[in-house]
């Protein structure tokens, strides 16, 4: 008998996987300018510095690091992400702190302990890909919030939520993947009051937060929550490495703990040790905080100068000022055809993702997403030039 | 408001983690002899080695294992565990690889791709926790299959299957955790044909298979396999460490392999590339076979010594004589209470894992597991001979 389709289950028939990783193919075409990615740059990653960490860890623990650990976590590990959260203004202990591969498994594992089939999740619109397939995988129902230009507007999202009456909701308070907008202070308040007021648990999803470079930090959503409504997900992906796979998330409600904890036991049964224990000793040395210097002033001239690209582009083009982040979030003039543009785009050598990926309910074909972390200075000058040569012509 | 556990999913509102947790924290109590982990021997585990390698691989790659990966695998890592698997008996090359955070996080993948809650999932009984647990949080049904000293009989699996039309399988089939014992070759054969003629996709888990310290290595299941329906589980965890949480699955079906991919994308976006580059080296460096052949040495005669320690056993014990793996599984007369013998063994000093909780449907209280890997000689003469009192006295 031949395996079909049939055999999956119902709700995973449809997913076929991110469109950006067809996007991600194209790339490989010489002389391509990239801004379609949302890595952090190749000059950000520091391999000697990890490389010296390992043999620093492994000289230190030994077979401890070897051996199976505890799903929830490596003590060590757990104390330093827990005084890294607390920097950031995060209200955790280590005893609370679940470390996770990166920020997507503990929204795996939230949508894995919530969710039964049906279950209305609500997220902002446009909306992080990966959560988007999450959500779809565990068969939720996405509705999407309203937002602006200080992201989630707090009275559409009440209202949604009296009409739906969701478990979750799905949020990326600051520089927003992918409009790198920032959620107003207010509304952090508003949202975490939401939460206990209607038994709603949050997603925070902030892995951008440390990549700010203008304006004052805003304190997140968590930190308003007194009763354990919000969970906090940060990850060491854009901080240090992708490649490592580490995040820690901020569970204060106990019983969501436990249970997130017990869907990652059959998941992975833990993070691995050395990854563990070597972003612990970078925090323990106190690396972090000259490095996100360090990169923060080279994201700051990049994202400075993609936006006075916007010059090159067609009167009506809209487009973000995000004080950090990744990304930069354009709107052409209304009927425009993103998807054209992006076929036009990469036959002129520059790439970006059409924005209409990233809405769960599609459109908004007027839209693009760009990055400009992994491109030096020179090269977002000539990407911008071509792209905005491109949108002019179409 | 208060969160309560109304607020979690149906499914997983009774799921409460593993028993064998609990039981893992009355370990720490000084002078306890514990047969309940199912750890390897700390003297097998190698951190020198592996320190080394992650400098070498950091040096080679460098910002590379740094930065996002392809979640399909590391190239390098896929063609050597394709070439490791091949040695094996496991048809597949590199592109048919997909590694993953040990052998678990193969089997949750493929019960995220394939299962409506409701669905039938076959398995042992008794079986390994971990993939009962992961059963139950996808909302499977479990269906046991009856079993004997060869594993797995087929007629039954059939008469199940024609039954219950089950879209999955799980088999554990060399030195199955917890029994010890090997599915036989006639019957590896036979559960590959009943796969492709009633289209139930096998899920191989075969973690211990070169943990054999007596009789002649067996073809997987998989190498039976002509059309895709086996997807054969191998893990790093017990050859090398399972604190690095590294695995390979072989995966011959696209379409699964696809969607087992689409699964892993928004669960962890791709295994950590130093731990796939650290074993990948490992592997190619030639390192396997010597190791695999001193902690051999090293089980064999552990192993040796806990058969050896049941003639302090009562009369009427009957335990298995696994040919290789970590578990050794004994049965008391029948009447005899393996709970109260655990609670008796554990004042005694010494801990195990009472058989009741590797079988989906409880019962079958005078069963237990007995680990040696994690005891030197004298440690398991002694906890043999503590046991063999309290059971003796029950």
């Amino acid at each position: 008998m031949q395996f079909t389709e049939e055999q999956f289950a119902k709700h995973m028939r449809p997913i076929n996987g991110s469109a950006i990783r067809e996007i991600f193919k194209l790339l490989a075409r010489p002389g391509m300018i990239s801004f379609a990615g949302g890595n952090p740059s190749n000059t950000a990653l520091e391999p000697d510095v990890i490389s010296d960490l390992a043999r620093e860890v492994l000289d230190k623990y030994g077979t401890t690091l070897l051996q199976y650990g505890a799903t929830d976590g490596f003590a060590p590990f757990r104390e330093s992400a827990a005084a890294f959260l607390n920097t950031e203004g995060v209200r955790c202990e280590a005893a609370e702190v679940l470390p996770v591969q990166g920020g997507s498994q503990a929204f795996d594992l939230l949508l894995k302990a919530l969710v039964d089939p049906g279950d209305v999740v609500l997220c902002e619109s446009p909306t992080f890909l990966g959560a988007i397939q999450a959500m779809r995988e565990y068969n939720a129902k996405l509705v999407a919030m309203p937002t602006d230009e200080n992201g989630v507007i707090v009275e559409a999202a009440e209202e949604l939520i009296q009409k739906h009456h969701p478990k979750l909701m799905y949020v990326i308070p600051t520089f927003q993947n992918p409009t790198g907008i920032t959620l107003a202070l207010k509304r952090r308040k508003a949202l975490a009051a939401l939460a206990s007021r209607y038994g709603v648990v949050i997603a925070e999803d902030d892995p951008y937060r440390d990549l700010r470079y203008a304006g004052e930090a805003l304190p997140p959503i968590q930190s308003f929550d007194e009763e354990g409504w919000v969970v906090y997900m940060s990850s060491f992906s854009k901080y240090i490495a992708p490649g490592m796979r580490l995040g820690a998330a901020a569970v204060r409600n106990p019983l969501l703990l436990r249970k997130m904890v017990i869907g990652k036991q059959s998941a992975d049964v833990h993070s691995p040790l050395l990854n563990q224990a070597i972003v612990d000793a970078y925090l323990r040395k106190g690396l972090m905080p000259a490095h996100l210097e360090r990169i923060c002033g080279d994201y700051k001239r990049q994202l400075n100068a993609m936006l006075a690209g916007f010059d090159r582009f067609p009167a009506g083009t809209k487009h973000t000022v995000p004080q950090g982040g990744l990304f930069v979030w354009a709107e052409l003039p209304e009927g425009a055809d993103g998807l054209e543009a992006f076929n036009r785009a990469v036959e002129a050598g520059v790439a970006f993702v059409p924005g209409t990926h990233f809405y769960p309910d599609g459109g908004h074909l007027n839209t693009l997403r760009l990055n400009f972390s992994m491109c030096d200075i020179p090269t977002i000058n000539e990407g911008m030039e071509r792209l905005g040569g491109v949108i002019s012509n179409l």
